[in-house]
């Protein structure tokens, strides 16, 4: 059966894992680097994570916290504090042994083994314990309470299997760490912090996601309670694209950090941590992106708008550019979700046609083509990128500049429609172990890839019933939505009383 | 002599060095980790960083360049790709040999031996090599260049004896990296750049700076030009504020970044890289800050005003505490250097007293304070960072919103106009031997640390006369200032003939 060509190979129903690789490289978002698991987010890529950074920094402000930065480096002593973090963290770590290189004799460079540690250090996989040390000083009375900060930054976990923005060794990130005089007071930042990353997902980025609590099992190491953001993309697979944790007094504990409280006792603070990553690139791709390339939220765009000079004639050439410098500085003197659109001009001395579908793939909103004819008739021609590559509008220059905002605006609601709607039609309540089982491997003819979806069924609680799940289908809780008691059932593996259904699904 | 007292013990002149750690101390801007020579930057510190970074990036962004990250890794044989850079980076630096812990069977963790790199990683100490191994691979043609690429990151270089942000073993830094066609776009870009952060210097940092080419026992290891701006600290010493490098085809070379030129042939690409660092911070410190603490350039400042509630009695606490956000809402809306006015309100159940003179040492450039009676009155209190720490002015309020913009304006002035009175005035020509070396060994009795300043004076061009300066004064050249030729004279060591002054000094 014949299919229309797209500009990405394989289509997203063909091979899917593959299809996300090539619309990375097609969208110039990042690729592998010579160093195992590390990448290169190249500036398109690295635009939308500042674009996200800036969104979120604002959240983030706005809601009393500040920015700090701690070391890149922890004492391999520290990380073995706190006992279930050791056994979640250190086994994937890079570590430094040495601090000065030397001559091999052979040309080469060599660790000198006269300059080893005493103590070797590790690449932060998260900072819990060495913000949890400066904490330690920082607090003295219940006055120095609450600390809210949060630290952008990169961090290290060794990847067997990288693949880019979904797991890498090294990663970009902002990680939330906060310590309280109450439990109260640590728990409603665990879930406003949760509020702020559901808030974000869906107004900034497009995507509709399911917030809860994960289960014991794949609860953060050292947690008392994991909450998540768990969005759905493409292949109906979930993708984990944000976490906050309820430490308890577990790291204060660890750490030492410990305040005399207004009843004149010394107590131990309870401390929170929140976190999102560029995994959320690998998301919003995955979940918007489709067999022609990236297709970019307007809220987090790195440009709103791309304008493409069509100068086939020397003689031309100039008035043309001129026209598009000048729609450029209209365009960006109009104010889009309350900032100034971002425009880009392509003048690169190549085929419009070329250019166009390199915008495309990257995902730009809106896309416009002066050309000579267009400066004659006023008007320009308008791609939108949440319709076909090929469906052009032709407006007066006036209209796009008075327009462009609520293009962006119907461009942002259409991709939350779409993401809405196909997270609703896979996510299916499901009531026996049969159709469950059936859910997670039968396969449709035409998406040979794509299996399931969101599965809501029953479960007893229990931690035996999550892993012959994951054992039998690689299918494991993702969240224990809020609000979720109240209707009784029976768990779909055992049978036994459920007073809640829980959201399965296979994941990232 | 009895002298007044200050917020910060020592004084500068009693004990610069210790001056400065203390004022680092009293901002809160920074402290040292338990991690040797890597330092945690606190909450105002990054903020000061935040606005550097804010400032920087809107003027790289304005010269065409885009933002994207590189591995923080290094593979050692890339370091030891470019002769010059191995040598000058290859002696200090954090090497990865492992990439898993395991336990140590005595309760902590050990790298695991199964875990050994078969070829250990640097941590970056600059990305010189790395990047040039991408853009080797980005680039074919003359139609993929320039690239003009800059990076926000922290990178490490094992430091002996660290120092709060002027030498730490991690420091966070931008490090602009660009690839042109020919040697004439490299030196351009090269001396555009310098003119960046003269110019970011100069009105944003309120830092006269020399420009100016180092000589080429100071160059960066592989540059074939590094050129420099360099500012003079309230100790005479000079701080290298920022660097830019011309660094011909030599990386170009090393790490392949060739391309088919217009004329058919291959080509190596010209290459530029650039850089400032958290050092920033320390420069601005010592440049302004005086005996009662740190002083914010209001371009920079974290905040711009504080608004401190005085509320000696529950019975009128409320009313004060609606004035003061009302003020804030007012100060937030007006604009000063194009940006809304940042506020901060400091509610904190402690002394009114006690808190302003802790934002005394913050530095931040207006203190407003609001209490009962002035609530009667309408007015307000408000204390200048540029002015005596007990001199107060009562304005109306409305007065003050409509001020506070102009307010900032003058102290942003004041700040350079005093740094740049002080650096001349401590800036001298000087001829002969005699008194080049009795101006930087000579104790003014006032200042017993305090030595010297910035000598104007001439040199023969030899690597050797710098080499016994430096022996005998710990004084190096700074840097050969732009346009400084047409003034003949003889070195200042030898006699021989010189046709400019470079500038000498004691440095950080």
């Amino acid at each position: 059966m014949s299919q229309p060509q797209t500009a990405i190979t394989p289509r997203r129903d063909e091979d899917f894992p593959e299809w996300y690789q090539q619309v990375v490289k097609a969208a110039e978002l990042a690729e592998n680097s010579d160093v195992r698991g590390c990448m290169v987010i190249k500036p398109w890529g690295y635009g939308l994570w500042e674009q996200m950074q800036h969104g979120l920094d604002g959240m983030f402000k706005a809601t009393g916290h500040k920015n700090a930065y701690f070391p890149l480096f922890i004492p391999l002593s520290y990380l073995a504090k706190e006992a279930e973090h050791v056994e979640g963290f250190a086994k994937e770590c890079a570590v430094v042994t040495h601090h000065r290189l030397e001559s091999d004799g052979k040309g080469g460079l060599r660790p000198a083994p006269s300059a080893e540690l005493a103590e070797p250090l590790v690449v932060r996989p998260t900072s819990e314990t060495i913000i949890g040390a400066t904490y330690a000083k920082w607090v003295q009375s219940w006055r120095d309470l609450p600390i809210l900060i949060n630290q952008w930054a990169n961090v290290v976990r060794w990847e067997l299997r990288p693949r880019l923005f979904l797991r890498t060794a090294e990663f970009l990130w902002q990680e939330g760490h906060t310590a309280h005089e109450t439990l109260e007071e640590a728990v409603a930042e665990t879930q406003q912090m949760l509020g702020v990353y559901e808030t974000f997902a869906r107004e900034w980025l497009a995507l509709p996601v399911f917030t809860g609590e994960k289960s014991e099992s794949e609860r953060f190491p050292g947690a008392v309670q994991t909450l998540c953001i768990e969005a759905m993309v493409q292949d109906r697979k979930a993708i984990q694209a944000g976490t906050s944790h309820f430490l308890g007094q577990n790291f204060a504990k660890a750490s030492g950090i410990q305040f005399l409280g207004r009843n004149n006792q010394q107590e131990h603070a309870w401390t929170t941590s929140w976190g999102v990553s560029t995994r959320l690139i690998g998301t919003v791709i995955m979940a918007h992106a489709d067999d022609d390339g990236a297709i970019m939220p307007p809220r987090v765009a790195p440009a709103h708008v791309v304008i493409i000079p069509v100068t086939p004639k020397p003689e031309t050439r100039d008035a043309v550019l001129a026209a598009v410098e000048s729609l450029a500085k209209e365009l960006r003197a109009q104010s889009y979700a309350g900032e100034p659109i971002r425009v880009e001009i392509d003048k690169r001395d190549i085929g419009g046609g070329t250019k166009s579908w390199e915008w495309i793939k990257k995902g730009v909103p809106i896309r416009v083509e002066i050309g000579p004819r267009d400066l004659e008739k006023g008007s320009v021609a308008v791609g939108r990128r949440d319709r076909g590559a090929k469906e052009k509008e032709f407006l007066p220059t006036a209209d796009l500049v008075g327009k462009a905002a609520g293009i962006l605006t119907e461009i942002q609601q259409t991709l939350l429609d779409r993401a809405t709607a196909y997270r609703d039609a896979n996510t299916v309540k499901i009531d026996s172990k049969e159709e469950f089982y059936a859910f997670f491997t039968a396969k449709n003819a035409n998406k040979p890839e794509i299996h399931g979806g969101f599965a809501l069924a029953h479960w007893n609680g229990s931690r035996e019933v999550e892993e012959k799940i994951k054992e039998d289908l690689k299918v494991t809780i993702r969240c224990i939505p809020f609000n979720a008691s109240g209707e009784d059932g029976k768990c779909i593996l055992t049978g036994e009383p459920s007073f809640r259904r829980v959201v399965w699904a296979k994941s990232y």
